[in-house]
């Protein structure tokens, strides 16, 4: 198969008929900006053996791809609306290792709503890498950035924290062994990240500031309090863990450190003032999405996270480093 | 050196205080469409062993990365605005290298008055990816397509054919051995390709179908063919070349495959009507840009390379081929 029928085959059919994507055909894609928005622009990549292990199920790659993207749309209030890819393939990557990967694209377009626009296939004697831009709108103005927490802010998370970390753990070789169902539940919130579209939407107008967890909620908080000049203080008891992390920690509380520090969440971290906590329950119950508060933004700077004694805890990593 | 003081040393300078860039501090970078205009949006990977070799200069290695997207831009006629680029580093990747790679970033905005507006980098042990995506803009409904080539077209190409062919298979160890001055010509298309940005912006209202050289004359031009459902019929005689590619073909006339069928040309290929020769030309003097007629455009399909005695001439290869 060579690269322009991999295109047509595989590629072209997850653009949905968007004009603006000419079929994959041409040198670039065309985009139709819609008065009176922004459009919001992020790419990650992701590559084999640092993001992911090598022989991981292409179905669900191709969808942790497009959804720690559209994380980044969410985080800033936007509604995506398409992406392009570029894929550096190993040699002789199997035809169904394609088919597989583009139908996880293809069952996310629909559960997202979003489509490809364009992007470059090539293939290497290397590791897998992936590389996606994703491309979202909101109104003017109303995008939510690290930059706008006030003191006096209330301190958020949605879902759970810690899942994907502690799912990392096990599948490091951890000497922690838990049940079935609770491995199960961990996994799947590494494998499969939800992006909070509908939170991150209703929150332009509700939040002074958020950001998706991606690299440890202590080491993303970090960027609000330095972007917006603050401090904020967690409590870590408030810090939502699910049944699964619970049980992970009754074993062995030392794993805490990863629930804060461990990263790959994809849940929204927001600050809002206190005089928005009822419309805030609204929205979570309106969006279907779990929201806490964890904490308080005070003048200051650098995050703290306290026991329940309100001592602060200290962690030898500060979150994920990429170099 | 982590991740953050990468970014906040090296890459955000070349935002250019761009607002939408939020310093590359935030999850994404905002754009601002302006009224009656397009977006036009392209992403290429470049990764070693396959688009350059390991050890290239670092500076010439990213305006060629930025330059190809650009060149992609240009074939639709669009004006660039911005790109966002993804690093796949190899471990260990020395400051040096970065500081010349973003300082060929640096130069390169200038040269076409575009900046950074976000990315991601990751470290890797394997080989050096890079992948960026460009955008650009242009009148809405302006953009010029592969598909819109008419029969009684005439066939243009911008520059010289063939050198960053000829120049890799120097690099690749060729038995022939040109002059210092012929190699040197050679080596710098294929190191730093020039795109074509003013004379696709002036194409707009003048071709009816453009794209740039890639993958080679030969493949490139039936992608027109095929998209615009017409044949193009190239004379072999008429396909500008450089004296250096002249030096070269003359000590070994083979070597006229790797003019067609080479690719990394970067140069514009697009067909207008007869009625516009004048125009073209008078543009082609506007932006000091040679452009050559190489032939015509038939009803029909394919395309068909003619000799001097209009005999058509095969190839064992049709192009570039990335599986």
């Amino acid at each position: 198969m060579n690269e322009f029928s991999l295109i047509s085959r595989y590629f072209a059919p997850l653009t949905a008929g968007d004009e603006g994507a000419l079929n994959l055909q041409d040198d670039a894609a065309l985009i139709s900006p819609t008065s009176g928005n922004q459009l919001v622009i992020t790419a990650d990549a992701m590559t084999e053996n640092v993001h992911f292990f090598a022989g991981d199920n292409p179905y669900s790659l191709a969808r942790k791809l497009l959804r720690v993207n559209l994380s980044d749309l969410a985080s800033m209030g936007a509604e995506a609306l398409y992406y392009l890819l570029t894929c550096v393939l190993p040699k002789n990557t199997p035809k169904q290792w394609i088919e597989r990967f583009t139908q996880g694209l293809a069952d996310d377009n629909i559960a997202f709503n979003v489509h490809l626009l364009g992007g470059d296939t090539v293939s290497q004697h290397g590791p897998l890498t992936l590389s996606l831009t994703a491309i979202g709108q909101l109104p003017s103005g109303q995008a939510l950035t690290r930059a706008g927490a006030k003191a006096g802010d209330d301190i958020y998370v949605s879902g759970t924290i810690g899942d994907a970390a502690l799912a990392l753990h096990l599948l490091k070789g951890s000497h922690t062994h838990p049940s079935v169902e609770t491995k199960a539940a961990l996994l799947s919130r590494y494998y499969l990240p939800l992006p909070r579209m509908e939170l991150g939407k209703g929150l332009r107008s509700l939040a002074h500031s958020a950001m998706d967890i991606s690299d440890g909620l202590l080491q993303d908080a970090g960027h609000i309090a330095r972007n917006s000049a603050v401090q904020l203080v967690i409590e870590s008891e408030k810090i939502p863990l699910s049944p699964a992390a619970r049980d992970m920690l009754s074993t062995n509380s030392d794993l805490f450190a990863s629930v804060v520090t461990g990263g790959d969440d994809y849940e929204l971290l927001f600050t809002a003032s206190p005089m928005h906590r009822e419309a805030l329950l609204a929205l979570s119950a309106t969006t279907n999405t779990t929201i806490t508060r964890i904490g308080r933004v005070l003048e200051g700077k650098d995050v703290c996270i306290l026991d329940k004694q309100g001592e602060e805890m200290l962690f030898d990593s500060k979150g994920y480093q990429h170099f």
